[in-house]
């Protein structure tokens, strides 16, 4: 068996992990991959740093650029996690040298994909990401395969664990986002920047990879992809969600339709026995619609280290095992970016919450504002369960028959205007899955 | 591009939707398998037979040995389905000649997977069968994925579209089992022989391909792997499940335990609102259990001609772009059979239904026979919902606590000898996902 030489930038917890598991699982991994690991360097921000495997095993470097030059590696694993810097700096040296990657990377693919891919393709290097997307979910290798033959025409995915666990919390313990938000930082589910989970950021960087690679197109640039984050939602809102057998739940989308994506990030209301509203905890969940197949549903475990160390292992197997072929599938000098839709052409049911003061007056002040803007309400609850009140003010919910977003967006404009509407209307969409 | 000379035998629902997704979507499969496609042979019994494309196009043959023998294909892709016969000498002959095979032929490999995989390495010839289990889901390529990592220690499948189609209709139609299977034989869900899909033989033919792949075994004799039907379970465990919010789904299942496979098709209670327990309608779904990245779980269409034709264009994938590598992941010859494991063993709740004369003392009988056994009572409902009664018998329904499946039909055998107990005692294991 050739040696397969292995040098590895980060060495948090998905890095350990991986050093872990090739140490323990060395003789099948090597028998599989019909090539022999050698991990000839390592290389993270802090040699001292408590870890789970003994770093005197291997050969440390300071620098991953320095690291790079001096192990004449096959492979450069980065697990660094910058959205630039030094990720793309060792990234962009290797793909020009043509040393093969594998980065878990999502924000970096998301911003930088064009560029790296472009510089991959024209060295012949690999560039491999099985591992920036849903933890230990297959979701590229099975996509890739998928796709030699389906016309898939849409996804929807559960992305992120972070904010998947926070609201199954707080629909289970019924508690309101701030204390399952705790509760997720006690259990270490939060990133450093906790806008990344909370806003979709993170998971827009893993809907833009997955859209790329199944619509064929280059990354569009993130502030193109909508997105609507999770800390506006209240208890409130799961609770009425529930009383109609819907679940809340931070839906990433793309879907292929007249030339456009129609691409985003967003808390939807959707079906709670659906596979995709029984994605529970710190899980992920990806349905796939194909055009002559049907849907394929795929779960598992989003995050942490071994599940990511799968997904790198996975595609250190593609590299030795697989002939080159393009990044993407298709030749990415050939590829266009194809545009996003306009989402406020999307039709459908919505919940809307509001504020309002208990006044007589304020309903048909409220109501007829609906029929002006043609949405017409199918079902509408003041005060549920007589939640306590302040300053005279009660919530009232609204669900409308289904029409576009954009007579939504005119209507709450509108609404959010009214003397007696307090605070800003709340507005989620109901979706079919 | 060097062209990739296929050859088919078999030309029914799955053999036509293969050759229409060619030939619809030529150029983006050329493009991402990097070969030009060449069908350049087309065989099945009846050449009169109306079909969804033009034979003209094809090159015809009335035999495939002769098809093999003039064509100098690449590729032989079998979808005859013979259980032995033409099929198993059609492949043979390819492997023997360096032709590689594709199958979609579960039973074929169930039976004479150890020869023929065998034949294969020796001949450096591909056998892929990615289309054998679960039909558009791409379980084959997945576990080989999961499996050069993880340590997978568990398999659950729903793998038969027709009894999960017939259980899932009688759950919500309420209507009794003979209703639904002439529902599904009227919809051509049910195989010309009815027993392979009731009885369970296509669900162990497929648990056989995967155990095998997973655990790295070689094939067992079918008759060594526990199999119940479906045809005993009567609308009253439907619904008595139903209450307890479990749902019966014909299960099969295998495990590694103490260098043992705990291997077996049956009825099983689970869950209703787990990811299997959803998996309604001709629908297929596969839990994979590994040691440290937990659940996957992995639902689609389990059949039909596009979604097996989806699977056998993705090994068409596979050998254009993948490195030679042992059938299984691992040299064949080196491969010892893992025995199975006495499923007695199994340690579990059950519920079991009895059809008792509704005499005094009868209920004292009974239970002392479950205490003399070991077996405790959990639940015992009588006569549930007033079912009409014949010849003064009822329905006595009783969960147990948990307990060794021998204890339980240990008990059994004494009951069923009771008098005052008619027809047989059924019973069903209730499985915790």
């Amino acid at each position: 068996m050739n040696d397969l030489k292995i040098i590895i930038a980060g060495l948090g917890n998905v890095g350990s992990s991986l050093i872990n598991t090739i140490e323990i699982d060395k003789v099948n991994i090597e028998k599989r991959i019909d090539r022999k690991i050698n991990i000839c360097g390592i290389c993270a921000k802090n040699k001292n740093k408590k870890r789970s495997f003994s770093i005197s095993d291997y050969k440390w470097f300071d620098d991953p650029i320095n690291m790079i030059k001096n192990s004449k590696a096959d492979l450069f694993i980065e697990l660094m996690g910058y959205e630039k810097d030094i990720s793309y700096e060792s990234i962009k040296f290797c793909l020009e040298n043509k040393i093969n990657v594998i980065t878990a990377n999502k924000a970096l693919l998301a911003n930088y994909g064009n560029e790296l891919i472009s510089i991959a393709e024209k060295n012949k290097s690999n560039l491999l990401f099985e591992a920036s997307v849903a933890g230990a979910i297959p979701i590229i290798n099975v996509l890739k395969t998928l796709l030699v033959s389906n016309n898939i025409i849409k996804i929807l995915g559960i992305l992120n664990g972070t904010t998947n666990y926070i609201l199954s919390k707080m629909q289970n313990d019924k508690i309101p986002f701030s204390e399952a938000l705790s509760d997720a930082k006690n259990k270490g589910y939060v990133e450093a920047n906790p806008d990344l989970d909370l806003k979709g950021i993170d998971s827009a960087h893993k809907l833009s990879i997955l859209s790329s690679l199944t619509f064929k197109s280059r990354f569009s640039k993130l502030s193109n992809i909508y997105r609507e984050g999770i800390s506006d939602i209240n208890i409130i809102d799961i609770d009425f969600a529930d009383k109609f057998d819907l679940v809340i739940k931070l839906i990433s989308t793309v879907e292929h339709n007249k030339n456009k994506l129609i691409q985003y990030v967003k808390p939807m209301m959707i079906d709670k026995n659906s596979q995709l509203g029984k994605v529970n905890g710190v899980l992920n969940g990806i349905q796939i619609t194909s055009e002559k197949i049907g849907n394929i549903f795929l779960e598992g475990q989003g995050a942490g280290g071994y599940a990511t160390a799968s997904s790198i292992i996975s595609d250190i197997y593609e590299i030795c095992n697989k002939k080159y072929s393009p990044i993407l599938g298709i030749d990415f000098d050939k590829l266009k970016l194809i545009e996003n839709a306009n989402i406020e052409d999307q039709f459908s049911s919505f919940y809307i919450r509001l504020n309002v003061l208990d006044k007589k007056g304020v309903l048909a002040e409220i109501t007829s504002l609906f029929k002006d803007n043609n949405v017409s309400i199918e079902t509408m609850i003041q005060n549920p369960d007589n939640f306590s009140r302040e300053n005279d003010s009660i919530p009232l919910l609204i669900v409308t028959h289904e029409t576009y977003l954009k007579n939504i967006n005119n209507l709450i404009n509108k609404i959010a205007n009214l003397d007696n509407v307090l605070d800003k209307p709340f507005v989620i969409q109901i979706y079919k899955v």
